[in-house]
């Protein structure tokens, strides 16, 4: 047993189901072990249409997959709304989770998830791929280092996409449904947004959170374009944009007192393999303003496993410790989650109380 | 007299004069035929340092040199509080006026210089040297590229720098003088962040501008550092960020339903002949999210004169205009200035009223 890599069963066959599927094949700890689809038709097409080994069982439920006693840890990729039920029967049935993001609706259903991990003993980890790729690592190496970034003072963030070759998004997407994604882009592409700048911060929780004016919201109320202010008691400051309404964009930038931080593929790396981000330090306008010194440095990091196969391996690592050395969960995972939550939560109040500042409350 | 190049007299010896008396020397159209500062061994000091021409007339006042029948146009890098009386005179003694930044400390004063210029017929163009690289005319086109561009949805710029190899310039240096720059960082490096976005919009002033929380004044009451987010009547959004208090950054980041433009160097780019940008459009996640298709696109541009010595031969062309052949100023210069001038003031104006909105009336 002990030999044996983390068994996932794979709760829902989303899109991202099949990314992940391929990350828990190549990650070395862990193995796909059961599909589930509420269709057993649809679980099979799914089985077969990634590659997954032949004795990979399907499940025409959850229910099913979850009464299965070889499946160590489930991935789930199913609409936010219906996360609260099956991540806390996930936990009952002392299965570990690996769960798109967001998370929850809010922190309060956060909560609820987290307190039947804690008390099932097992661990949860949000499927946010970008924090476990090394470079993401190598760049906070740069954020932390006082001699060449400083004090950090500010971080700008943004993931938008327009999905202009598929225009029935807006009518079909669950991204965009009231009743399966409510977030809509504050969730789904705002996520990474304060992810990243929670990750810039080490997780400290800004004071207040004030959407900015300007955003969109489609009929049914669900944003589609929001912008927002980050503000902490010792003046770091930070804004992040996420939108279905503009080109695919992907940026962070971290300016420190003497550092900054360029990153434009932070969400999904222009290649797989290989990814770089750009620094400067100390730079200055050189005499008579004809160009910089020092001029920015380039860091490339290659790599040998995808990101996403990164977060498998880390979560696998923490599930086998778990289920083979009786250790205890990672607490780091939830509480990075939950402040997630609790930044999305403030930026939605915002937006809803007519852009007002919002005070934040760990 | 036709063949004669634009004489131009320096008015003041700040630093930036440096830089902007070589750009008149490189343009083929300009020469420096003055120098005038309050101290007379100041102004001849000057001339030699800078490798001005012998025959270059050097005064002990600013009234001399505007009294000189021989000079056709002002360069004036004085302190902002002191640009109203000294353009108001240059343009009475019917001198053209290139001026930096801010042109005056609001739109008020900004009208009386204007009107003055009007009113004797001389030309006015602040000096702000990025808009005149060949670069900036490129990127342009990238954004007015409906099918690569698309419409422009948000602007994000950033100028920020920390003078940390000069710990008297938050005592000493006069752009943190209330009387002297009493604008401080929004004068200064919020200048071009404002002047970036009103470009990209093609000068379209936004209905609301509002200053983002958390920004620093120093003890005098002069912005150190502030943000502030500008939004449109038809949905369009911007943020830009000033700072004394973060090393030196300066991007644009420009996003259409289609494309995105970054520049990390608009100010001053990095390479005095060669400058570049980025650009993407229609790009994607690969099929599994493996990576980006297409890439990003880098641009570069060659130029023979540095971007300072673009403004100085556009700024003499029209100059020689109206000298030789009776044209009229080019009203373009003063109304990108006003504009500029009107965003400051509300961004100001946001900030005394405790980061409330702030309607601009054009």
């Amino acid at each position: 047993m002990a030999d044996t890599p983390v068994r996932f069963g794979i709760m829902g066959c989303a899109f991202i189901a099949s990314k992940v599927s391929r990350a828990i094949l190549l990650a070395p700890n862990a193995t796909v072990s059961a599909v589930a689809s509420r269709s057993i038709d649809k679980a099979a097409d799914f089985a077969r249409a990634n590659g997954l080994p032949p004795e990979t069982k399907i499940y025409g439920s959850y229910e099913s997959l979850l009464d299965d006693p070889d499946i160590d840890a489930v991935y789930m990729p199913l609409p936010t709304s219906l996360h609260l039920k099956w991540a806390v029967l996930t936990a009952q049935k002392k299965k570990h989770l690996l769960t798109e993001k967001p998370v929850a609706l809010n922190a309060g259903e956060f909560d609820e998830i987290a307190k039947a991990c804690e008390e099932n003993g097992v661990q949860i980890m949000d499927g946010t791929f970008w924090v476990h790729h090394p470079r993401t690592h190598k760049m906070k190496q740069f954020l932390e280092d006082k001699e060449l970034f400083g004090e950090l003072k500010t971080i700008n963030s943004c993931f938008t996409y327009f999905p202009y070759a598929y225009p029935e998004f807006f009518k079909d997407n669950i991204r965009v449904k009231p009743d399966l994604d409510a977030l809509g882009a504050l969730g789904d592409a705002g996520w990474y947004g304060v992810r990243s700048i929670l990750w810039a911060t080490d997780y400290a929780l800004p004071k207040t959170v004030t959407a900015l004016r300007g955003g969109v919201l489609s009929e049914a109320g669900v944003i589609l374009d929001c912008r927002a202010s980050l503000e902490w008691e010792d003046g770091k400051t930070a804004t992040f944009h996420c939108s279905f309404l503009s080109n695919l964009t992907t940026d962070i930038t971290a300016i420190g007192t003497y550092g900054t931080l360029h990153v434009t593929d932070f969400v999904i790396p222009y290649q797989e393999l290989e990814a770089s981000y750009t620094t400067t330090s100390r730079s200055n306008f050189k005499e008579l303003f004809t160009g910089w010194a020092p001029l920015p440095s380039e860091h490339a990091v290659a790599v040998d496993l995808p990101q996403e196969g990164c977060m498998v391996r880390e979560f696998a690592d923490l599930v086998l410790s778990i289920r083979n050395n009786g250790a205890k969960p990672d607490k780091k995972w939830p509480i990075i989650s939950r402040k997630t939550q609790l930044v999305l939560d403030a930026v939605k109040a915002s937006v809803d109380k007519g852009f007002e500042a919002v005070e934040i409350v760990g």
